[in-house]
């Protein structure tokens, strides 16, 4: 699998759902597998929340393998020598693309706080153009879990004679209330560390560690399910040589403490802010007043529905909803529930049925 | 009905589970009703978490109603007009009875964030000193639901001849994993505060309010539910002009928001920390190894096990896991799943069904 990683720039600007507009913006896009001639084997990845651009291989030693690394490859359930696979990190993340960590190029100052509010709509938008970029008029599948499968969605609402299938893994055509309030306790924890300075701690030389390790504690539970952390952790003990923090006592509090710390190393506050509201502030259906019928009647691709019977984020009747409204106005649609071995986290795992299931989809007519 | 507080010295001293010892201690409490001359119409009420010995009525205009009112009182399920009601603020709180906020006798200090360790036993042998105190050799019954709901289960455990009934409702023989991870990210959100000073926080003349707000808003959503919370507030929009916070969008943010910064007003973070860690240890089967139903053989008292349908911090299974283990012991046990409005907090508020299984129980012989 060859593994190419570009930074794509992008003079014609983007108008944002918001109101704002970003007059240029950078796409750091990573790409596995060959373009045919006909440019009808390109496969768009879209990311979740924390991920980005890099889903699969690795390009040196050093790199960790992507995030959808059981999924896309040779041989694999997304088969690089069968398909063109392009994956690009989203618009203020903060892993190549234009986001809070890149220079604004009205001001030459960094975005920081200031980087625009952006949307799953946004995205596509922005996914749009990339395609143009590329020469590709239709992708055989726009695919996703979570926050990508939302995206994988609106992409067929939103450009539907621009893809043949839309493969929408372990999400929802919005985020429920709980969602949200599960996030803002996320952002809660990051607005008051010391360090987060309202959004301006760049210019001060630090960074709100504290309240990014917390939000993605938080977040790891919601990531899992209780039966999930009851089998690996149940209520043992953490081994008192191996305490992250003093104040541990079971291993599960070791776990979150552990996932948290490395979470916070790498990931910008400002980003998490803006991909948690992007989330929030996602519905499908917000457009034709709440109908998600009515929106989906645009849809011409062919739909996959996937959900995990352990997912309590976005848990698997929020699947059948779509499969429901796309019974309703003639969408082709299948939607399967899978056992999830890792609670809403099961999307990014190869289990068999997963596997053959994709397999048997990117392989219909 | 009467209502009467009072702050009781206990120079007799207790010693903790974690095998430190406490040479004098106070218990704030309150009651409610009339002791008969039998002294046999005693109820123990024991609260959760948050909640304190002030569990019913309203002693002047400024006081809020207890916290069990709408269960207690003339009339009511706890009818007062009946039973001689106790309730104490359990140790290491943060409302009068010896904790972090009380002169630690030894060193005339404040105890703060060096108040020991308290666990569900130690709270039901710190009441078993206290029923002596108030010459009450059986009570007719002791109750509470959640954290108190384990301390009336430990009391059945503990003391098998000194209560008649007992009343376990919205709660668990253990916390779960995920019980115990939520709790730790509260607790984390707490000690990175900048004002927790490792706990020293007293000393500084100020506050972790900022954690103890973050930490309550995610409490807040394990009280409620997924549903609950969909049908109050849904994807609403919060009204601008009533924003708690500007990076408010939604009315379950500014929900969370106004709920947290209430709660970081009154509460302490040390009594916070003491309180989530004693639930996290709480495991009812611990002594025997695991087996609950050994540990149960020891119960003499007739239990009423309610659980509801919406509750998710402590959902039904975990009540019904009471009932199968006193079965198979021959222990008296009732068990009943009620619907609940209130997910896990609907243990509070007095439905009718609820009200007619509660008297019932408490009529039986």
């Amino acid at each position: 699998m060859k593994t190419k990683t570009e930074l794509i720039k992008f003079n014609q600007g983007l108008d944002l759902e918001s109101g704002a507009r970003l007059n240029t913006f950078d796409l750091m896009v990573e790409t596995y597998g060959e373009l045919n001639k006909d440019k009808d084997n390109a496969i768009l990845v879209c990311h979740a929340f924390s991920g980005n651009h890099h889903a699969a291989g690795k390009s040196s030693d050093n790199e960790a393998l992507g995030w959808w690394d059981e999924v896309i490859g040779p041989g694999k359930a997304i088969d690089t020598d069968k398909f063109f696979v392009v994956c690009s990190n989203n618009l203020g993340g903060c892993s190549g693309s234009s986001g809070p960590l890149s220079i604004n190029p009205e001001t030459n100052e960094l975005y920081g706080k200031d980087f625009p509010l952006v949307s799953v709509t946004d995205w596509v938008n922005s996914q749009k153009l990339l395609s143009d970029y590329l020469g590709i008029s239709k992708w055989h599948m726009v695919a996703g879990g979570s926050l990508g499968g939302m995206q994988a969605l609106q992409w067929a609402i939103s450009y539907p004679k621009k893809l043949k299938k839309a493969g929408i893994f372990a999400t929802a055509t919005k985020s429920s209330t709980q969602n949200i309030a599960m996030n803002e306790v996320g952002r809660e924890a990051i607005r008051k560390d010391k360090n987060f300075m309202e959004g301006d701690y760049l210019n001060h030389n630090v960074k709100p560690k504290s309240g990014l390790k917390t939000a993605r504690m938080l977040g790891h539970i919601t990531y899992s399910s209780e039966d999930i952390m009851d089998q690996k952790f149940g209520r043992k003990f953490q081994d008192i040589k191996s305490k992250i923090e003093g104040t541990v006592d079971y291993e599960v509090e070791n776990y979150l403490q552990y996932k948290g710390e490395k979470f916070s190393d790498t990931f910008d506050a400002n980003s998490y802010i803006l991909m948690t509201k992007a989330m929030d502030g996602y519905d499908a259906s917000f457009s034709s007043n709440g109908s998600l019928e009515e929106v989906m009647k645009r849809i011409k691709a062919k739909l996959l529905v996937v959900g995990f019977d352990s997912d309590w984020l976005y848990p698997p009747k929020r699947s059948k909803e779509i499969q429901l409204a796309a019974m309703n106005v003639d969408v082709q649609c299948s939607c399967v529930i899978l056992k999830g071995e890792q609670g809403h986290d099961s999307f990014l795992f190869a289990s068999d049925r997963y596997v053959k299931i994709i397999k048997g989809f990117l392989d219909s007519k």
